[in-house]
């Protein structure tokens, strides 16, 4: 609990426009897109890195949390205040500070909204690839703080791919830059890419400079409709083997299709197992070499239907439907545990498979979508939360997921982070030495523990 | 200094044959490719990663450094053992474990020669793209050190883009596994983009994970000659500007030329001041369509001559040229400090003005070669050790080289790192708040400073 005098000290470093310790204002400020609640005890808008400083001498003098949010759009509850405290909402830092089209490279404040961004530098015939499917809400901030991934990352990779520094305020309070405003640069220890997929951890990122790539001239979207999961899975490898590396190559399961046919209006073909949405991009005449050939593959591979429509707007239709996936599934259940793990691409038919024994196993719906190009399954496991014992199967079944990952030689996360909901499993992946390793490195940035703990790690440090 | 007792006990951990302190052994251990020299007190020649883990327990319980070295051809000084102590000579760590064609990844030793792994998954139509000039030498395991870049990084980055995943041994002595064997992952803190660049500072790394990408089917090199260095570089903003990502654009000035051209027969037109070497690649057609634009752009801009050789091994040839710079400026003076700064890409012009007036104010041959793609210049400040005073303008020159880097917002180091010959320049660049958080992770790795002391640290930490 933060006392009545610190919180008037902190209205009084913010302004008391940009401040608020009312309850009716905190609870938007206590969840996230993991539906879990928590409450915060006041939420502060800092306008400048000098006042995040301010604030953070505040917190280690009378040791309370203060936990950095973007747009509250994280999965894994990255932003959410577990043991009360400070929400720093970064909303006021939204400029886009610059785009440097003759060196290709771009500043702009954390609180951005991601698509916001990628428009404007689009307008200058630029592209920022990074793309996570909550990208007209999440902030770049955000998508720092989980090195946010998405649906273009098997060609054009994540957004550690793309940023060359960061503008951050460390929890000890001093305002630093890290990595570079140049193509390249390696001096000293890489603290920009360990701040990145950090979780908000280890500094407050206010400004983040990014690469940008020129704007691919041409894009294909199509549609592959398998009788089978493992049938789909297994032309995904076969197109990487065949050395074509499309935009997207991603995944849905015959759960996800039918929760997504009903709202967007796909009119799969009956029988319909698995589908494959293909997209392609690049120069107007390789992409469509390469749609060719990605269509050849899908026919032998058995297809029933393969769509490749040629105007964008029908090619939109069908990025609608992968969009939709995530809140349509609420239909079969009011809960959800959503997971994202990622297995090699070679194994993906064989864990697809296991998945479905696990749904039966629990009798729970289970539906698995995703950027199949990356092995990166987006495993959705349904319950109500009302019907006693479901949300305990759910658990369980998750645990067993985890495990099956583990002996696949995956990992637990492959864009949406530790946070809260994984953090019990963590020790599953990380070896005892690393995370003690990684605990001595939040000491070095936080020696007080007070920016946003009880993340990622799996007991109190 | 490493008492008799200590040396017998090393001797018995490694077996005798891989082990030495004899005087005559240790000579070629104490120097690398900056020429410079120190003396080691003992050199190891571990097989397994328990070896060094227990070379690690004896060095924090007798205080003695340890220096892991891959091929020794180091710009920066990484793997000088500038305090004495243990020379860990990961020659042994010479093993590609798999090269894992369904999922486009590979595992390596870190003594694995780069070429040599090029080599390997190149047979097996894939390719690894990071290519520092030393590639004949060096070892996955430096280039990890230092975060290679080379002469393709403009269109395929750099090694921190393509490691996945590390096998490490901490100075603590502890074995420890690091990132993913998977395309994707963000479970804990990013320590393999920590230790990538750390400069074999944080940890000794073992084996290497890396992502391959399907070998590209077409290349196409090109040299452009033109009458100035400034018209040199604004051709390569105008090729960057026109949306066009060649592998290499590699720039060279008319001191490099005037080298190169004795040894490799380069016939540069008259009046040539500087020169671009470029390569594009990928899809055949599209290659030869950028090929097009390139030599446009080159007409465009005045170049004096053009050549596209049509055969692969006059391609080659020009490559030569590339790959002769760094030796043959020897011509000019038995000595050099060689840097590798960056600055922005669209400021090339500029600094190569500065450049030549800094030659002139110092009356010493300096030499501008490098990726001019990434703005990642290497200059080369020659001097003769033996004449009275030309090492120390050398000095005072790199000096006022950096400050204008830095007033320019370039950097240091584009690829070298910081290792002994920058460490007193590292303040330059890096504020006292990130140069205090860079001293507290190091810490929390070696805690008894006892890997690889007095690098990148302007100060003993």
């Amino acid at each position: 609990m933060i006392s009545e005098r610190v919180l008037k000290e902190l209205a009084s470093v913010l302004g008391p426009e940009h401040f608020t310790s009312r309850c009716e204002d905190l609870i938007t400020f206590g969840t996230d897109a993991t539906k879990l609640r928590f409450m915060p005890d006041a939420v502060a808008f800092p306008g400048t890195p000098d006042e995040i400083s301010r604030i953070f001498q505040l917190a280690n003098q009378e040791r309370f949390p203060v936990i950095p949010r973007g747009a509250g759009s994280g999965k894994s509850g990255g932003a959410l205040p577990v043991e009360g405290g400070l929400i720093l909402a970064m909303d006021r830092f939204n400029r886009i500070l610059e785009i440097d089209e003759r060196n290709l490279i771009a500043r702009v404040e954390s609180g951005v909204i991601t698509a916001v961004f990628q428009e404007a530098v689009e307008k200058v015939d630029l592209f920022y690839p990074p793309d996570p499917a909550s990208i007209h809400i999440s902030t770049l901030g955000g998508n720092v703080a989980e090195c946010a991934g998405g649906l273009r990352a098997v060609k054009y990779g994540v957004t550690r791919d793309y940023v060359l520094g960061l503008g951050a305020v460390l929890p000890t309070g001093e305002i630093i830059r890290t990595g570079v405003v140049t193509a390249k640069g390696v001096v000293g220890y890489d603290l920009t890419r360990l701040l990145i997929g950090s979780e908000g951890t280890l500094a407050v990122v206010t400004e983040v400079v990014v690469r940008l790539i020129p704007k691919p001239a041409y894009r294909k979207t199509m549609m592959a409709f398998f009788e089978t999961a493992a049938a789909t899975v297994e032309t995904v490898s076969e197109i990487i083997r065949s050395r074509i590396v499309p935009t997207a190559l991603e995944f849905m399961d015959k759960t996800c299709i039918g929760c997504v046919d009903e709202s967007v209006g796909l009119s799969a073909p009956k029988g319909t197992g698995a589908l494959l949405l293909i997209e392609v991009d690049g120069d107007k005449g390789l992409a469509r070499k390469e749609a060719t050939r990605v269509e050849e593959i899908c026919s032998r591979r058995g297809a029933l239907e393969f769509r490749s429509p040629s105007r964008r707007k029908q090619g939109e239709k069908l990025w609608e439907a992968r969009r939709d996936v995530s809140e349509s599934l609420y239909k079969l259940r009011p809960d959800k545990i959503s997971e994202d793990i990622v297995v090699p691409r070679s194994r993906m038919a064989h864990f697809i498979g296991f998945l479905e024994g696990l749904a039966r196993t629990h009798t729970l719906p289970m539906a698995a979508y995703g950027h199949a190009g990356d092995g990166n399954i987006h495993v959705n496991i349904l319950f109500d939360e009302k019907i006693p014992g479901e949300r305990e199967k759910a658990q369980t079944a998750v645990k067993e997921l985890f495990l099956k990952v583990i002996e696949m030689k995956g990992t637990l996360s492959g864009e949406h982070g530790v946070g809260v909901t994984k953090a019990p499993f963590v020790e599953m992946e990380l070896s005892k030495p690393v995370l003690e390793l990684m605990g001595r490195l939040k000491k070095a940035f936080d020696p007080n523990g007070i920016l946003n703990p009880g993340k990622i790690f799996p007991y109190k440090i």
